[in-house]
């Protein structure tokens, strides 16, 4: 937000307002959207001309003063002195020319030898959006650890669990949270591995075609951070599969976090009350003091259809391409940009938002107690612990839940006499129900400890659930810390190439 | 464009760099999107206060201090005087608490009496919604002019007209362009019968169920240029089928215009020459003087993805929400404006390329010879001036072609004797074909001039419709003129009243 | 549903298995897709061939047979006697491969004379959803019809109204039904007003540039119930703007009904109660007798998604193709007709399900009672009837609220003292409360008959309400029952004018 | 197709007919989308079945009893016996209904015991998802074959290729069909790495809390093929983040051969004739024999837009869910089913497309020929042989092509001494051009030898690169076998198990 701000601002205050009528230039212009990815346009240069000059294909001369000028450029950038209006197509041939009015034409316009405009975006492109995916892992699996901390203070808060929007099963808040950190681990998967399908240096494919000079592509790679080269020059320029890509795995996530946010907002009304969103990421209503709006959750959840529309948008843009470069693709900017940026905040945001949640175990459990989640524990037992057949004691249960609910009774009332005349009455069997049952059965402590298949919200469990989940986000982290690494040093070399050259 | 910068360096000069670690705040805040409708926004509360004192429920000297302090913020605001910073939830709060200042709690207080932030949010949005609505409106129907113009020039100029990518029928460019002015026309009815659904003011339904006031909701719409109520106040706050009927209309149109603009940059490449689009709407490449790319043209086609992507982003929000206000909905605004800023300027950029355009008719002549488009005249001649039946005809026709493309010869070479002996080989029919046949089947100007079928290619019948199409939008063009002159009025009662209660 | 059946299941009697290894024949038919239209293309066929007659370009004897060839084939499929294999690219070969099997070459041949597939197809498949589209508008107001006859039942059944997922003013469930009914007014308008444009006729378009037999279009128009023809020969074949708008209308429907769905959904679970799903629009639990699942209301929240789906996929099919015709288009039928299905049964189904509901007023009376949402009566109370600006009184109230939040206190507690010592506090003023403050504020009765402003819950409003909407409701009943009529009229002309020529 | 053919008329020839006034039940049931996976819900309820004797939970008796009914009724369904009636809300209940028709409730109703129709549907569909990647993924691996075959043979068949429509560049086809190679390849990768996280197995989550029976989800896995359990059973039942990704992966997939298809039906237009598309993927037209419609492929083309359909609807369907089990859900199943039959049979069409390909090499050399793709070559070789700067070499160039255009020649006629000529005018300098220039630049086979740079169309680079691409495919394959394979010893594994337990 603060970046597109900030990049706007810079534009505005250029000489678009003196272009005001040329109503052509502003629409064909990405000026806006390619301030994002300046610095590492000129990165991108500084690293081509020093392997021209390394091919020797540019001499040491040129190099020195085409760096020192991009050096002069950045600075500038840094301090907001520069003016880039709509004449500009975009921000490549703004650049090319300021660094021709300090250095000359002779020198300067050496430039671009061996490369064309068309590899120099994507170039820019993935650079900037390794980074934005780098940051929004990076949030997930920060998103991750609150959600693991909260579910292990919550590993025996039991609460309903809903199917059709109707009380089914017990449950606990800490076995739901987990749910949703298997899912983000997902996402984190997704993430990594489109990004290692990004991190290939398209680079060195020119227009469409490859070039006549002697150029290194892995000199580039190197200084630029890419693993790969991305070999094929058509497939380089042509192929958005990854941006489509990006902005579906981007999509999936966004769809994961609008469902919990959905719940939360849902849980935090007057009906359910199991949470209480903070007042950093509430709404107030001056008029009524008890009204506490959870506008953060509900723009998470609006936010999400943001994204879906960038995919969409995306999808249906490249579909319609013929191979090669098309001045549509430009548009495959805008919509990244966007989408990284809803993204990014929305997962920091609701981190805020769950890492300050209050939770109310009372009003949790007063949904628990009187509801008859607990008829599946009663089948269950009779099950086991009778002559019956499964199938006999689900139609006792289903006969004895029936009896209570006409007379206005829970299974808290039920006696053990109660049971056995159903069971008489249904199979004319005679059996022997404990006088505990109502309390073994609907006890919600109890009927969590009695769960024993893997995965269910028993609390032991949910307890080493969290303990595994936050040992894997660990080698997650780590597998992110060395994909940042990675880029620090690439522009350690490119810092030290340059030292090395402007010397 | 210019009113994004505007508005968005407007407040990139507020307070907004000091609360950048605020994150929440930018992520909540839709500052940006509001100062969109600044002046509709006051104009609003004008409009509500003016009615609230007619109504007996604010005092004569409350109201006008009250239309003194929002008129001086309205000329800040045109004067760039103004800071909002994201600490702003929206820029109501903004403005009031700037009232406020301005005259005190004891009148400034009273500004909002009988209305809500939710009822005023949807007001701003169906003013500025009317407005862009009209002008898109007015674009396409200027594009309808220039493209009846064109064609009109047109209406013999022959081309192939193609299915499945072959060459299949002989047409004209001026026809050509007439089908998509038809297509135009009813985007534009479509628009317009939008407009009349937007056209309901919601202004008075408050939150979401009323007030106990006694307001005028028909003053305040007669102030404001509405022509009716959005009467149930559940609806006016809560439903968006409007939003998602208007960008389905606005994608609809940008579809239409993608397909048209798709055709222009394929036939203006090499193997087509078609056309040539005017330097103005293209960009070329400084190491290829003959290559001019139809750059504008591919972005309408890419940017009508954009628009398809906001019709998703609004679908989706909206399908996911259960009935009430939630916070999700402040992302109508973004879609809404990107919608209408990309329409807006892809129609008017697509008529300055239409009516700039070069058309190459000998390229297209150059196409029509030649190829075998005229083997449908060939049959149906047949079949009209001898005695076959239509399929006897059909048949003739297609051994005579298959013989022709195996001899590499094309219809112009066509013999008479050749057709006979095919009728006499096939059916055993002697029949008499005119010497000229293949003169009169294969010269472009008789084959278009032989159509008789009412909409076909045949010139004078395009003549004939570029003057019906002329005709029918005159008529769009005044109705169009009737809704704006509608606003107008509204807009000088509004100053009238302002300047009666200010007096 | 029953029509997909039937009709693939004809197909399965074919000799398609057969053909089950010749995997592009399938790939490449649209067979399954066609027989929906097997009725209208014959029909078609004889509407254009009478008019072929009556024009002089086909005599009189070859009428005759084909007529008579053609009904005999309207029969065999009525019986299920015909059988069609996917070696046939589309219905329209194998009809005419029928009836000359029928009556031969000579008289067969002439069937298709100055048309083509691509017309013959466009008017085949607008035939089909003008049908479809009355029977989905007649479905939307017995939906209207049912959910005023509702309301009228509920113009005093309080219930809170929410936003943000709180409580926040008092409604009724029939105001609150009767924003759902303004809604599908709209949807009534949008469907009704794309009929119009879709009623045109393209029959006579030819391939894509018509024909040099001297065809009448207005004579097929008569025939087959067009009110207009679709003039320009390439927008008839090539243009599908109308598909597109179909698809969007529709989806706007489905997302109204799925918002009210998701509502009923939510109401109808534990923690609300506010109404009961009829058991035979419920599934149920074999264990839980007291769980009522309201799962064809989830299945209707859940289809909305699939005619989404076809929007865009119609949008990006359409959007990525040149003009002509092309067999992508093909693929139109496939999502349009999936829309209309699941469109259809969906709005048919919520009419039963609306109509069978049960409404518990108790529980939505147990949520008015002890909220705090007349808290804005209280502050406009004291606006209204004391000598208090509105923002003091906003802010008393406000105040005053927190004392009773924090008491564990309702405003049916509230005493007249109470209030006045917070006036005291916060401005220095002495007020005068009514000893009735509580009673007056907390009745939702008589907080619902104090609001004043149009549009709001008001009791006899609402009832207004209902009436107005039956009327118009009516109004647009008497204009479909005028477009189906005129469907009526062309079917019979169609048939008095075989009759006449198979005489 | 067939399949759902199939499927369709076994539910036709049911008791539906009688059933035809029950709407409900019909817009409610999925068993026509469950036929799909009837095998799968056998074996499913034989391995739970089997694990729970395992587990001391089902007597031996009731076992065998129960895998033989269930043996019974797959041979019944592989034979075309069984009828099933849309009153059945699912097949699960039918097939229940039908082993307790046959064994008797007291042994049939154990059938259940331990799980829930939630888990019991997820692991249905996820063993029928399996299956369905598997086969796409072959699918793309064999294309991948064809292509890198095709491209072999071309690796000298010199075209142009193309930015913005206007020839850019020279390459070859080879080259060109590498580029959708890495496409496809990557294709590969998302569909393998998507499968990884669909292969856990959710049975064993029951409803969505788990259960009180010692089931052991490791068991049922080994016998129905995963490699994992999808340990969560809130995430297990509710989650759907694995059938988005599937749809975006196969949406992606479908664009990239949407973009390709959609060349090839330019490039076999009149304009290029680059390509011939074989008679048995070509549609023709009975009146223009030289008329060959690529049809197959405009329809892999349409078909895209259909999968991107079934991404959109299942987002939409899932971002709107709160956690826990809806009906909506069931729609994943339709939108799945439709994306994998339109995907896989789309990839294949495509590879039997692609491998009866004509390539015309003239057609693509005679464009070669005569444009000015080789101006880059000539700016390039002047900066690399002769003493100017390359920019200089640039404006030399851009001077000389202009000259040539307007006078209508080619850079095959260009001299030595017009470009130093330039050279001289423009920038004072006596170069030295080699009188071989025209040639040199110009001659499409040394202009492609001459291309350096990594991933160029250089023919010897191309040659290596198909080398690699079939090494990449044969480990991909290998791959692919390996989870063939262990879908066979899970079969296997069950298969033993089913005899051990009916002996």
């Amino acid at each position: 937000m603060w970046q597109r701000c900030n990049t706007v601002s810079n534009l505005f205050r250029t000489r678009l307002a003196k272009e005001f009528d040329d109503r052509t230039a502003r629409f064909h212009t990405s000026v806006v959207e390619d301030l994002r990815m300046f610095n590492e346009d000129v990165d991108g240069t500084m690293a081509h001309d020093i392997m021209l000059h390394e091919q020797g294909i540019m001499d040491a001369e040129t190099l020195k003063k085409i760096l020192g000028a991009l050096q002069e450029i950045k600075e500038e950038w840094k301090n907001g002195e520069l003016e880039i209006g709509a004449e500009y197509e975009d921000i490549h041939p703004f650049i090319e020319a300021r660094v021709i009015e300090k250095i000359g034409l002779e020198a300067g316009g050496a430039m671009h030898t061996g490369r064309s405009r068309n590899d120099q975006v994507m170039v820019d492109m993935k650079m900037v959006t390794k980074k934005e995916m780098l940051a929004i892992a990076e949030n997930v699996l920060n998103l991750v650890k609150t959600m693991c901390e909260l579910a292990d203070k919550h590993t025996e808060t039991a609460m309903v669990y809903y199917t059709h929007g109707q009380p089914a099963m017990i449950g606990t808040f800490g076995h739901y949270l987990l749910a949703y950190v298997d899912q983000y681990m997902r996402d984190y998967q997704r993430i990594k591995q489109c990004y290692d399908r990004v991190n290939y240096n398209p680079l060195g494919a020119t227009a469409i075609g490859g070039t006549n000079f002697r150029i290194s592509r892995l000199r580039t790679s190197e200084l630029l951070g890419f693993d790969y080269i991305q070999e094929n020059s058509v497939d380089a320029v042509s192929s958005r599969d990854w941006a489509m890509e990006i902005t579906s795995v981007l999509s999936i996530l966004m769809a994961n976090m609008s469902r919990m946010a959905a719940d939360f907002v849902m849980w935090s009304g007057a009906e359910f009350q199991y949470i209480t969103v903070a007042d950093e990421y509430s709404s107030s209503s001056s008029i009524m003091p008890q009204k506490v709006n959870p506008s953060t959750l509900e723009l998470i959840r609006g936010k999400s259809a943001e994204v879906f529309g960038t995919l969409q948008e995306i999808m249906t843009m490249v579909k319609g391409l013929p191979t090669g470069y098309y001045q549509d693709l430009q548009q495959t900017k805008i919509a990244l940009w966007r989408a990284f940026d809803t993204t990014r905040t929305s997962v920091e945001v609701l981190n805020g938002a769950i890492s300050t949640l209050t939770v109310n175990e009372d009003k949790m459990m007063a949904q628990v107690k009187g509801s008859f989640i607990f008829a599946v524990q009663l089948a269950e037992t009779l099950a086991e612990d009778e002559a019956l057949t499964f199938r006999e004691a689900y139609k006792i249960t289903a006969e004895v839940v029936k009896k209570l609910v006409s007379e206005d009774r829970t299974l808290e009332d039920l006696t053990a006499e109660e049971v056995q005349k159903v069971a008489k009455d249904l199979f004319g069997k005679d059996i022997k129900v404990s006088s505990s049952i109502a309390e073994k059965v609907s006890n919600p402590k109890k009927a969590l400890n009695n769960l024993r298949s893997p995965g269910s919200p028993h609390p032991a469990e949910i307890g080493m659930a969290v303990e595994n989940r936050l040992e894997l986000r660990e080698r997650y982290w780590k597998e992110l810390d060395f994909l940042k690494i990675k880029l620090v040093i690439a522009a350690d070399n490119l810092k030290n190439a340059i030292a090395k050259y402007t010397a």
